[in-house]
């Protein structure tokens, strides 16, 4: 099977890596951020908005799109790039997480997931075989495959049980992927917070035998320092010609030390949900836009950035904004935050490229003031 | 006093014109539609957004920001236009509308108005020569002359002495306008429902002298025909060489009408707080987008409109993301419905200047099926 991945250049410094991934939709640049578009939205802008701030490719959640508007919508209306006006690559999650987050309305047996619709309460059962094609109906570029999340803290024996589980699951997706629709599939590398239940899990998914590998199961409560161990164990079981992905994370300094761990691929949240909530991300750290200070400041949020939102607008205005709860605060928020993730990975880029990446790390961390 | 309008041309069809009005940002064409900007934002646009669509020139509300963020601060800021981003014409109200729409909180006398904050609840008073000095700190192109209100309906009593007042309001705020500014200042003709205290409001607007005349007082719950009978006995009471202001009206039918009747300056909230309710205005007419007809529909909003979101998305997808409460429904709905108002206002002023403007208003009428 042949990897979607081209490794352009090692880092000298750590394990950090600069690469591409091919897709459908086209190429993407590595280490990359992905902007959270749950709904078949990303909260708050446009796909131009999307395209001028740099992103290459975005995330769609299959368990919100199963539930509303379902899949089979989504087909018929020529799948989720038309559906959504979004021409570049797509990665669906596989719903697994989400179900996860239902607790008490989900129930995981051999089979697959039972749940219950956080919308109207409705019973439904996903199966990966069922994840499968609810993605091959979304027609995104990259699925994943249904795993089964593990709480933290967990005994090793409820780790055991589940790893193995997203193990028979994982092939299962793979047997069950449709070989013409040229999408891509992912395992996911569960094992909670044991390095050796986490060399299984690869072992596993390897003799299956994927179009990427992704980190599942990290930044759910466990100290930070765990995770940054976890992520950099994790990288180094995966083979270096193929995408490695660490789902759900996550803040600026956790994008830096994972690329120096060997991380390829990120999705997070949080850019778009604190915009919302005004919280802004700028080189020298966290900004609160709503603090009195900023009542009559003429000076853009970052002044090292050139987004849309920092070349046209103020402080002063986008505080005014945000106090008089204005959509506007929400759209130029969120253009800010998600260029500072897109533009923070370019960065890195750019430094692996030019082997500087030590210095870059130095740099970013000398900056914050926060 | 040189007049900042320039007619064009006249209909040979009842009383509609097309011409133009000169002000310091710029030249806009008439009859035209101004989109409301309350709080210093068109609710759910950029300026970006309302230049693709063909909006002209906005409206800011004096008293919304007089309250917030405060006149001295954007004055600060650098003025309006620079605040928010827009560097076309901004007409900017009195303050008058608002402070009667408070009822109960405002209190009015000769001196002026004193209104509780709608906000904190705080004690304000705003005269005529307040109202000029708030607007000249905001820099709008164009200002209006404080007035009063009168409620629908109201005796003649009433009328006699709010009109009055009115007048002495109008010749207060021409005598502390700056005379350096560049600003245009507008006179406001009350007289509720009495054609003849609309004659001696017009009388004693034109014995003071303005850049521009108002029609005040009328949607405000009056039936219809008794609105259109008002516009048209107003309009004709008018000047022909100034250009003519019907505030807060109104429906895509009221426009159709009141420009037959003379008028050539609208502005009113409805397109943009129907998007943001989910209702749609199109060549047909109204389109409620939850309905469940539209949940497979793959046709965009209108057929023959050429908005960014008909030509992007169709009425299922939008659908969708107002389902599902996302901020891009109230942005592409916000951006529809804006160019559907300002480009029937393109597509009147067309009419005019070919002569078949008769021939428009009735296919106008004719397409519609609700």
């Amino acid at each position: 099977m042949s990897s979607p991945f081209t490794l352009h250049c090692r880092s000298s410094y750590g394990a950090a890596r600069r690469g591409e991934v091919k897709t459908s939709h086209g190429v993407f640049q590595t280490p990359v951020f992905m902007p959270v578009g749950t709904q078949a939205t990303v909260k708050g802008v446009t796909p131009e908005n999307l395209l001028e701030l740099g992103a290459q490719i975005i995330l769609a959640n299959t368990y919100h799109l199963f539930i509303r508007p379902g899949h089979e919508l989504i087909r018929q209306l020529g799948g989720l790039h038309k559906f959504m006006n979004w021409q570049g690559p797509i990665l669906t999650d596989s719903g697994g997480f989400q179900i996860f987050s239902l607790k008490d309305l989900a129930k995981i047996s051999e089979e697959g997931a039972a749940f219950k619709s956080h919308l109207d309460g409705s019973s439904l059962f996903l199966t990966p075989e069922d994840a499968i094609k609810v993605q091959e109906a979304l027609g995104s570029d990259i699925m994943m495959s249904l795993d089964t999340c593990i709480p933290y803290p967990a005994t090793r024996e409820e780790t055991v049980a589940a790893t193995a589980l997203t193990g028979r699951w994982a092939r299962r997706c793979r047997t069950a992927q449709q070989q013409d629709t040229g999408q891509l599939l992912f395992g996911i590398v569960q094992g909670g917070m044991f390095a050796d239940l986490r060399q299984q899990a690869v072992d596993e998914l390897l003799d299956i035998g994927f179009d990427g590998y992704a980190l599942g199961g990290l930044s759910v409560g466990e100290p930070q320092e765990l995770m940054r161990e976890m992520t950099e164990a994790g990288a180094a079981m995966l083979p270096a010609d193929y995408p490695r992905y660490l789902m759900g994370v996550g803040t600026p300094e956790d994008l830096v030390e994972s690329v120096f761990r060997g991380i390829d691929m990120f999705d997070c949240v949080m850019p778009t949900r604190n915009a919302r909530n005004g919280m802004l991300f700028t080189s020298r750290g966290k900004l609160v836009i709503k603090n009195a200070k900023f009542r009559q400041d003429p000076k853009p949020l970052d002044e090292n950035c050139d987004c849309y939102t920092c070349r046209n607008y103020s402080r002063s205005y986008l505080r005014h904004l945000y106090m008089a709860r204005e959509i506007l605060a929400m759209q130029l928020n969120t253009i800010h935050n998600l260029h500072y993730f897109v533009n923070l990975m370019a960065d890195i880029r750019q430094a692996i490229e030019a082997d500087r990446f030590e210095k870059f790390r130095k740099t970013f961390y000398a900056m914050r003031t926060d």
